[in-house]
């Protein structure tokens, strides 16, 4: 599970339907993943699909600033619009501020 | 994908890692979802679970009253106790102020 910081920091929850083409998504997610990384402020990222196609990422992030800054990278917007044209049947997006965390394990 | 309201609103983000054993988890999974949406401030749930045993579920509140509410629920504590005992081999839970929301759809 990512490690992150003591809140406050920042959740970006996306909740999506993909269609059943594939048409290059499993490779651009991938480069998405790793190039969300290397920006600023970014804690981590969590990532769910299920074989129906609904899935949920959780990204996390520093402050709503790092969240501006991914979501005008300019590759990322190109992605994004493949995305709806060709990825996704819906999605959701929303932005939260995390209060408090807690974890366990065995 | 849960309808919710305006924002604000309140997200419990929880992720986890299962173990192998079945030993009723599904029965109780879907019996959670039954009761935590009589609870007051229930917004909507969303659930994802890839065949690596990773899962995130999403729940959505309409404060930090309701949450706190149905973390109390009687019920809801003893299966919490069953899941650190045999269902569980990790788990993170994020309590998050949803500040803004948008969707998409074809």
């Amino acid at each position: 599970m990512t490690p992150a910081p003591e809140p406050p920091y920042y959740a970006v929850i996306f909740i999506s339907r993909r269609t059943a083409r594939e048409n290059g998504y499993g490779a651009a997610a991938d480069r998405m993943v790793r190039l969300a990384a290397e920006m600023p402020g970014f804690l981590g990222i969590e990532s769910v699909r299920d074989e129906g196609g609904v899935g949920i990422t959780v990204s996390y992030w520093q402050d709503e600033a790092a969240i501006a800054a991914w979501k005008a990278h300019a590759e990322h917007t190109a992605v994004r619009e493949q995305g709806r044209a060709n990825w996704y049947e819906e999605f959701e997006v929303r932005v939260a501020k995390v209060e408090r965390a807690y974890g366990w394990r065995k």
